[in-house]
């Protein structure tokens, strides 16, 4: 998507790579809203310290992270032997894997990669192909999300108002992103509307994120905080919720997705608003029977009990955290929420919209064989 | 209510009358929970200052600064000519009120104030008068909220799980509070229980003020993101919610209260979890026909956009401002939301617990004589 730099709009994506310098290159999302600025990663395991320490996020632009970091392994291997060559890959993958343990998409990404792979029959035809497929696993992800923009954009008309909950936008993705795809292409088909960001206590990426990356592409947008939407609801001022899901369990329909999100489609249950969820099809669980069964991430108390932010209000301000609660007390900090499929009218996919009690009726068409 | 200064637990009101020095003493609520401070306003205008700057603030605490500040201006003139004297008076009761304009506490505590010193026959018996007024005032205040303390109290057993928005505690009032008041009473009747406290974005008042409160009293707590009840009510985790309010309709039994409020009864009713509003009979507005002729007050967008805190964890580190959100970026900001009486079990007030729909009915024990 575009990012303005100096009063220029220039297009980027989240996640890229520079075969000539052999570098990965990733908007440090970080520094956002606050300082934009393109880190570019020198080796493997400098690639695999920024998934780590989180310059880049999001499960689509960690995927493109670790298939680029594999092939830049592979091709920073001297030589011609094919086995030593092998036991370097293996390793280049073990260290990214190890950056974000949980994580299924550098895993499925980098298998892709690794799959490939097999059909060099030099080292240097290898080193060739990781390249191609790091590169084509990243088109992918902007492929899909671009589907998910094209059947989504139906949902927003003239005038619509849009809520959306936490980050789902393109800094998630190697570009477009999943929430906000419907958002780009209504924009590109012409049509003017509204969107309101949930702050998106406590790690406030609404406000941050999405906040920056709807004010790159120029889209009417005001922030509210997460008490407001209800209220706005009530005054008839939503039209249309999408937000993203980290985990959709493909039996039962239940989406779980940053804390506060149940609370959005409760609220819009109750006032007739339409609910929607959009995915790439990665995020779909198969398996699970239950969405108790979804482990829910306590995060540190620290979170609820300050915020960061920068000193100045200009771009460059000094980022710091203030403590804003009482120094004596403490804070619960669930990190995520589960979504039952009655309060969810729409899940969009890039195969298509599903009722959410329909996915695992229809899992064929959404790339399940089982 | 209690005070922790290093290590001594004293007892204190919000707002107190010091006669030897005539001066109105005053918790600086600014500076909570960061710093604990008492300012002492030297005349009435310094009163009036005091509380047009929200160095006090909360419907009953305002009123009890307005009648001291009252009898501080009246203790203030020198000489014995009435209608001098009475000249003097009307001006500090016009300094008073244009603190804060719409607020409707002060005019009734001067105007109480006002009538009994009719009574005195001097300048020396009207100035004793008024500040025995203005104690009586601070008094009936601190009743109250004990009365609402009495009745409310019921609803919470061992073990019981409450959940409160924003701040209606003891910095409020003169003490004890209206939401908290059942919570006082319970503790005072030695039962064990804990109180999640939303943060109250923007102006984060549960994290801040009813975090401290709850703390100096040693009452179990948590604070959470306000995105977080929805999820800890579905999970069962939360047995009872009790709120304050700014405005209940007599006529409707809706209720305003500060943003977010409405979304946590919504929460409440899906769950069937109790839903209670503390208040005392001030509060009632008995003349509005419907919660949609409140006026919705659009506070100002910094509020949302970043947050205050201390920039060291130490209670007198120093208090700065952050923007969070993305600098191109604006907001909305409504400060409070109407939750209709379907969604609320009982208000609780000083005259015992009434369902909102009975209000109208009960209006002569509610101390309506219309």
């Amino acid at each position: 998507m575009n990012v303005i730099i100096r009063g220029q709009t220039r297009p980027y994506r989240t996640v890229t790579f520079d075969a000539n310098r052999n570098a990965v290159l990733l908007i440090e999302q970080r520094l956002l809203p606050h300082q934009f600025e393109i880190a570019a990663t020198r080796d493997f395991r400098e690639t695999a310290a920024a998934i780590r320490d989180m310059i880049v996020r999001g499960a689509g632009a960690i995927g493109a992270a670790a298939a680029y970091g594999l092939a830049q392994g592979a091709r920073a291997f001297r030589g011609r032997d094919l086995k030593k060559f092998s036991r370097h890959v293996e390793q280049v993958y073990d260290t990214l894997q190890s950056a974000r343990p949980t994580a299924v998409d550098p895993v499925n990404a980098m298998n892709d990669v690794r799959h490939a792979m097999r059909r060099g029959k030099s080292v240097e035809e290898q080193q060739a192909i990781a390249l191609a497929a790091a590169e084509e696993f990243a088109n992918e992800d902007v492929q899909h999300c671009e589907q998910i923009g094209r059947h989504g954009a139906k949902l927003i008309c003239n005038g619509t108002r849009i809520l959306t909950h936490c980050n789902a936008g393109w800094l998630a993705f190697v570009d477009v992103g999943s929430a906000t795809a419907p958002i780009y292409a209504a924009q590109a088909a012409g049509k003017k509307f509204h969107v309101f960001c949930d702050e998106t206590r406590p790690r406030s990426q609404g406000a941050t994120l999405t906040a920056w990356e709807l004010a790159q592409q120029g889209i009417s947008h005001e922030v509210i905080a997460d008490n407001a939407a209800g209220h706005l609801m009530q005054r008839g001022e939503i039209d249309l919720v999408i937000v993203g899901s980290d985990r959709t369990l493909g039996r039962t329909g239940e989406v779980a997705n940053k804390i506060g999100t149940y609370t959005k489609a409760v609220l819009a249950k109750r006032h007739g608003i339409p609910f929607y969820v959009a995915i790439p099809l990665s995020t779909i669980d198969w398996k699970l029977k239950s969405g108790f069964d979804i482990p829910i991430e306590e995060r540190h108390e620290s979170e609820v009990l300050g915020a960061w932010g920068a000193i100045s209000n200009r771009q460059s301000g000094r980022r710091a955290y203030v403590r804003v609660a009482n120094p004596t007390s403490g804070a619960r900090n669930p990190g995520f929420d589960v979504t039952p499929a009655e309060l969810i009218t729409g899940v969009i996919t890039p195969a298509g919209i599903f009722k959410p009690q329909e996915l695992w009726k229809c899992r064929r068409a959404l790339g399940f064989g089982g």
